[in-house]
């Protein structure tokens, strides 16, 4: 749990007490996933949302011809979920897998829920993660309809350097919705500069 | 302020107190944009998010070329403002404009923290919020990466029937990443179905 702790004392402006830690703690499990383990499955309802330890996470989505889609990755200190299931607990179109062994801290919608009312910090949190996640997406979402190819992994490169040694070239490439030849060529063409 | 009690009385699970309100409305200036008025230029800070009360408004982003890319449309009861230059008090790096003519309800960031600080009910509204933001991101993000120009224009008319009205094909098509042409190709297509 110190990694949560962590977590929490660098994202809120107030002190995190003992007790506070302790009433947050209470509502956490924890579990391991073996590599290419589920974590949900298409289908399924979100039970819970990860906070990752340890490990590597991604959620991808496949359509009618089988295509895979990867949606995002997650890493050390990120939180790993499908939150339309998640809120409206409603069945799941994604799947998310561990993609390295990972360790996990879980929390249900109703501790969640729970929580951001007895723990001021827990909600301010929860606030502030939202807040980031809302920015990064809108980002994503400009990055997509507004840049090439070469400029979306240029975007990648310094905006998510961690993923780059973390998953390999055709996750990243179809993170960026383009072609694994696409984006091999991208980087050839960026070694070459 | 009619229009914002009844917008979080919706949204929020608590009764909100008409004290309750006369905190909430404390922190809110009104506002009348004419058409075209720019709310938000780049390299300006985003000093307000704006609720809307009637109108219509667009969020775009300008490339080096010159290309105009739509980010967001909003109408009432939306909220209105860049997310980023908001909360990091730093300059946009888009554009916001009145689409139609426009009434507002404005608050700053500052007057945003008190009043989540002051009011429970804002501050669910806020979590609920961003909660919804997320998973419409989230989405369009799917949308945009795995879907095709048609499959994307059928999820927009689904989704958003409301925009369909109240902006022209070529601000449609850019919302969607999708040339002008590629979007009367669609619904020609789609018509004679």
């Amino acid at each position: 749990m110190q990694a949560l702790y962590d977590y929490l004392s660098k994202k809120v402006s107030q002190v995190i007490t003992e007790e506070d830690f302790d009433v947050i703690k209470g509502h956490f499990t924890y579990k391991k996933l073996r590599k290419r383990q589920f974590f949900l499955e298409e289908g399924e309802i979100c039970k819970n949302y990860a906070f990752i330890v340890k490990g590597a996470m991604r959620q991808y989505y496949i359509d009618d011809k089988g295509v895979e889609y990867t949606i995002n990755l997650f890493v050390e200190d990120w939180w790993a979920g499908d939150r339309e299931s998640f809120v409206m607990q409603t069945p799941s179109v994604y799947y998310l897998d561990a993609w390295e062994p990972c360790e996990v801290l879980l929390i249900t919608r109703e501790d969640t829920l729970k929580l951001c009312a007895e723990c001021s910090a827990f909600n301010e949190m929860l606030l502030k993660l939202d807040e980031r996640n809302n920015i990064a997406t809108q980002k994503r979402i400009t990055s997509t309809i507004s840049l090439n190819a070469e400029m979306r992994y240029q975007y990648f490169v310094d905006n998510y350097p961690f993923f780059l040694n973390r998953f390999p070239q055709h996750i990243i490439a179809s993170f960026l919705g383009i072609t694994k030849d696409t984006l091999s060529r991208i980087r050839k063409k960026m070694m070459r500069k």
